[in-house]
C-alpha cells in the first residue's frame, strides 16, 4: 500500500488505518472539497456553485443516493474515504465521524468541489514558495465584504484565503492559476487588503496568521470554505462536510485540470 | 432603436418587430442557446451539462418558474425575447412560436448555454476566415462516435460543428477558442475526420456541406446541439428551446468570456 497511489490511499482511509490530513498525500492528484445535502437543497446548491465558480468549482456531482463518484474516483466511496467528516443539523456541529454510513439515505447528494492544494502544486514546482506550508500552518482566510451571487436559499459573504507573494512573482502567480479555473483559478484581489473589506490580516477569520515580509504583496483566492460558510447559513437539516484538512483524494491528475 | 444594442435588440423581437435569425447583430455580445425544461428533469439536466461542458457550457440557469435572466440580461424575458422557439412534447417537434408565455408554468427551468458565434467573433478578428460565414450558409453538424458522459435520464453521443481551418492556422484556431471554454473552448478533433465516427465529410447530419480546400484541415469543436439531440432522446413531456440561428442575445460581452 502506498501514500502516493490515491485509490490505495483511499483503501487505507476506508479501513480505519490512516485518519491524518491530507495535504502532501498522493501528490499530483487532485484533493476535493465534500459538501453533502438532501436532494431538496440540492438544486439550488448547484445553482450557487455555478454562479459562483471561483469558490465553488465543481469537479462532480453525484446523483441523488449514489456514493461512488465514478468520473473522478471510480471504486471510491463517499461515505467512508475522507478522513474526517464534519456532521451539521439545522446549521449546528454535532459531531465529527470517520465514516458516515449511518447517516446516509437514499436523497443525498454530494458534491465534490476543486480545492487549492493542487493550483499550490503548480505555484510551488514555479518555484513560488508558500509560507503557510513551509512553516508547517493552515492558510489565513478572511471573510470580505464580497457578495456571492445567490441562489435559491444561498447567499453569503466570499470568503478567501491569502498567501503573501514577492512583488516580482506576483504576475507569474496570476498566470499560473488562471490555468486552473476548477481549482478556484486566478486571485481575486491584489494587495490592498481593506478593500474587500479584510482590517487587520494578523487577524484571520479561518487559520493561521501568516508573517507578509517586506517586498512581499498578500494575494487573494477565492476560498473553499466560502461554500460551506454559505450552505451552513441557510441551516439545512442535514450536511456533511469533509473535516478542515482532510480532503477526499480523487484519481484526477492536477495536470488534466488544467485549461491551457 | 439599434440592432446593436442588445437590450434595445431584446425589445424589438419581444415586440414582434424582428424575427430573423440573430448572427451579426448586436455584435461583440455573447448569444446562447436556450433550453426549457420541467422542474423534475433540471438536476438531471443541469448534472449533464456540468459533466459534459465542451458541448454544454452553462452561462446562466434561472430558478424554476424565473423568467429573467438576472445575471446575463437583466430586464429581458426568457418567454418573449428569443425571435423563434421550438416546442416539443414527448420528443416531439409540435411547432413554432414567437412567444411561449401560453406554455409557460412555474415548474419550468431555463437553462441558456454558450453558443459558437462568440469564438467565431474571435477566429475572425484574429484573421481566420470562416466557409459558413463567407458564404452564408449553415455551418455543417456531424454526430460522432464519441459517447457524451450521461446524468440520469440524458445521454447521447456528441454532436460536432466542423470548419475548415488553413493549415497554418490550425495551432492559432486553437490558441484563440481555448480562451473561451464557456462558448465550447478548444476543438476536440483536428483532421482525419473517421476517427470520430464521420464517414463522409459532404453529408452532414446537421447544416450545410462545406467545401475543404486544398491547404485545409477539417477542425472540430463540441456543438450546441448536443444539449437539444440529448434532451429529445429522452423524450421530456414538455420541452423548449430556440429555434436554429434563433439565439438569446446576453449583455454579457464576448471579451468578458474569456479567462486569459
Amino acid at each position: 500500500m502506498s501514500y502516493d497511489n490515491p485509490r490505495e490511499l483511499r483503501e487505507l482511509i476506508r479501513r480505519g488505518e490512516l485518519s491524518r490530513p491530507t495535504c502532501g498525500l498522493a501528490p499530483g492528484y487532485t484533493q476535493a472539497n465534500l459538501v453533502i445535502l438532501p436532494k431538496e437543497l440540492a438544486f439550488d446548491f448547484f445553482l450557487f456553485c455555478q454562479r459562483n465558480p471561483k469558490p465553488c468549482p465543481v469537479l462532480e456531482v453525484l446523483e441523488p443516493g449514489k456514493y461512488e463518484p465514478v468520473l473522478t474516483a471510480p471504486t471510491a466511496d463517499i461515505r467512508s474515504d475522507v478522513p474526517l467528516y464534519r456532521i451539521y443539523r439545522d446549521g449546528e456541529l454535532i459531531g465529527e465521524e470517520s465514516e458516515i454510513t449511518k447517516y446516509w439515505s437514499h436523497d443525498l447528494v454530494s458534491f465534490l468541489l476543486g480545492c487549492s492544494f493542487s493550483f499550490e502544486t503548480a505555484l510551488m514546482r514555479a518555484g513560488i514558495s508558500l509560507r503557510h506550508i513551509d512553516e508547517g500552518k493552515n492558510i489565513s482566510m478572511y471573510v470580505t465584504n464580497i457578495q456571492t451571487t445567490p441562489a435559491g436559499i444561498f447567499a453569503g459573504p466570499l470568503v478567501v484565503s491569502m498567501r503573501p507573494i514577492p512583488v516580482d512573482k506576483v504576475v507569474r502567480s496570476v498566470q499560473i492559476t488562471s490555468r486552473f479555473p476548477q481549482v478556484h483559478g486566478a486571485p481575486i484581489h491584489i494587495g490592498e487588503p481593506e478593500k474587500i473589506g479584510i482590517t487587520d490580516l494578523a487577524r484571520p477569520d479561518y487559520g493561521d496568521p501568516l508573517e507578509i515580509k517586506d517586498g512581499e504583496v498578500p494575494v487573494f483566492w477565492a476560498c473553499g470554505v466560502t461554500p460551506q460558510a454559505v450552505g451552513l447559513r441557510s441551516k439545512p437539516p442535514l450536511m456533511i462536510t469533509h473535516s478542515p484538512g482532510h480532503m477526499f483524494v480523487t484519481d484526477v491528475l492536477d495536470e488534466d485540470l488544467s485549461i491551457l
